[in-house]
């Protein structure tokens, strides 16, 4: 039903706006009417660029975008420090929002962009792609499933890729002043939303940074590692994030009973199916072991970012339209990223010490 | 030629020393000339549920073994509390020594063993029969690309298995008098030596256990893991070990320029092939990413472990039929895996404090 579209807003012309502008149009159940950049003219050529429908309208500022009673919902892909003023903001207007990570420069941050949304009734998400894949849950149901995979007893995630000399020199996520939890926010915002899915975001007690975190000039994230600990679960796991290194988007699960593995857990290589490795009851037999992990390939026909819009405006529609409240689960995951976020800061902060996750 | 055929005696009728029994003689340039236990009962059952040749002589004890002037060499699956003795014994009555990993408790054990070899020239070599793949060339060959993998960035590499009830009551692994080293000995001795094989035993500086070791009844290491730092050469680098948790063989190594990844490095799931995947300059493109990374396949004709025991015979064959000095690579990798095994115990006892390796 046209009628019932939900009408997004974009604030900036960030990189990742076209991949998501390209998205809302894709998306069934949304599509764009009004972008807004700091530049008139640059919001007009992205508006362009980007195929956006002729109805869309073209501002040239964010606070136009929000007063604008024909947008529902924003996208807002503006550099981490640049969250709390708008995110709020937009809140306070009544616009859902969809946040790209990292949400917030800290849990502080977020809380206040959190009470903004709740006072509003908006619906609140961050722009995890890999959430919404229909792989997701199939490998869930693995990590959930007691006879074929038990209880977890490691887990390792990673998420690293290079950023070229042009990034490492002006791209937003390793400019203090935009985004100071650089690698940790970006890609450790994947790698540590991995971890806390596997265990159904149930928070670890303390974080532990590894050592040798790696810096720029201005002291932002190139590259971490961090161990989580669970009092009552003894078990191990880590992650790694970088900009340092080949994309890598790995996690490794192992318990009781069985064994998941990804190779591209964040973006699949094919945006068409998502593949995995699962097995159980892994057994030595003669001078091999049996049975062979089985690679499963989760098809989808509409890619997880289109996924990832289709839930949100979902939501939104159900809200605007009908008598839905907001969905809480997505502040509450967002929430939990963050807290571990700021305990891997603290931690490599204090010389790698053990720090407590406070939620 | 059957007349340079290197004559096995076994030291023991360990459950592993089933396996390299037959290894042994399927070995072109091997055979088995003498078992000793302490029961001649037992050795005389081994002797023939395992096809021993009929001129194989059986003895109950082991210095019958180590007596007898028609052993080149021993394989020694002894528990690892009794290696120094035998293995001490067996090199000052000149027989070169296949020796089951953990070779020792701890690094001063190792010394005495290898100053014992050192003295009496002969070959020492730890049973890691991964080392001996064709694959684990071929992944070496990446990894030492500097096109195609760059500088390490990352690597973490695990290896557990589940123990059932029999073996955590009663395996010599997790008896605190045989094998107090527990998983850390066990599994934990190939995913350290899988690091550093990566570093070309370039040993790290400092190695900090992981928190929430995991210990049975009689404090021996059921499960762990450890971070390994290079002071001059930033990077994360991890592992993980344990008898708790169904089968995983993986290493992911990311470099500057690539990723290799394997899920079967310490026994592959057919013994006739060895699989990996590794992919360089991965890009972003599209919704998606490109180059997908590629299976390799490597083929062998003989199973890992015929290829240690026939490259293990090769060296001893140099230095009794020719002028070869015994291979020092092998006790030296092994005198590195010990001293971070060291380094990790040291640590957990420490509280995770880090460690400095020394060597």
């Amino acid at each position: 039903m046209a009628e019932t579209k939900i009408r997004f807003g974009i604030l900036g012309c960030a990189n990742i706006a076209r991949k998501i502008s390209r998205v809302i149009l894709l998306s069934p159940n949304s599509t764009i009417s009004a972008i807004g950049s700091r530049s008139l003219d640059k919001a007009t050529a992205f508006a362009l660029e980007n195929n956006f429908p002729e109805s869309a309208k073209v501002y040239g500022s964010y606070d136009a975008v929000l007063d604008d009673p024909d947008v529902d919902a924003v996208y807002v892909p503006l550099p981490t420090s640049l969250h709390l003023q708008w995110a709020v903001l937009a809140a306070q207007k009544k616009k859902h929002i969809l946040l790209e990570k990292p949400v917030a420069l800290n849990a502080g941050e977020l809380d206040t962009i959190l009470e903004a949304c709740e006072t509003s009734g908006v619906q609140f998400m961050d722009a995890t792609m890999w959430m919404h894949h229909p792989r997701t849950a199939k490998m869930k149901e693995i990590l959930s499933d007691q006879q074929k995979f038990g209880q977890i007893k490691s887990v390792h995630s990673t998420f690293s890729y290079i950023g070229d000399e042009n990034f490492q020199k002006n791209n937003i996520r390793v400019n203090p002043n935009l985004d100071s939890l650089g690698a940790l926010g970006d890609a450790g915002w994947y790698s540590i939303r991995a971890i806390l899915w596997a265990h159904d975001y149930e928070l670890p007690n303390t974080v532990t940074a590894l050592q040798d975190t790696e810096f720029n000039e201005s002291g932002v994230i190139l590259s971490c590692g961090a161990s989580l600990n669970w009092t009552n679960d003894k078990k191990i796991v880590t992650f790694y994030c970088s900009f340092l290194s080949n994309l890598s988007m790995d996690i490794i699960a192992t318990g009781t009973k069985g064994t998941l593995r990804v190779h591209d857990f964040v973006v699949p290589f094919n945006a068409r199916v998502g593949p995995y490795f699962a097995v159980s009851d892994s057994k030595w037999i003669g001078l091999g072991c049996e049975p062979e992990p089985s690679e499963f390939r989760i098809p989808t026909v509409l890619p997880q970012e289109v996924l990832m819009v289709e839930e949100f405006a979902r939501l939104v529609g159900g809200i605007c339209f009908g008598k839905a409240k907001p969905e809480k689960k997505w502040s509450m995951i967002s929430r939990k990223t963050q807290a571990i976020i700021d305990a891997v800061v603290a931690s490599i902060k204090k010389g790698y010490e053990p720090v407590e996750v406070v939620y």
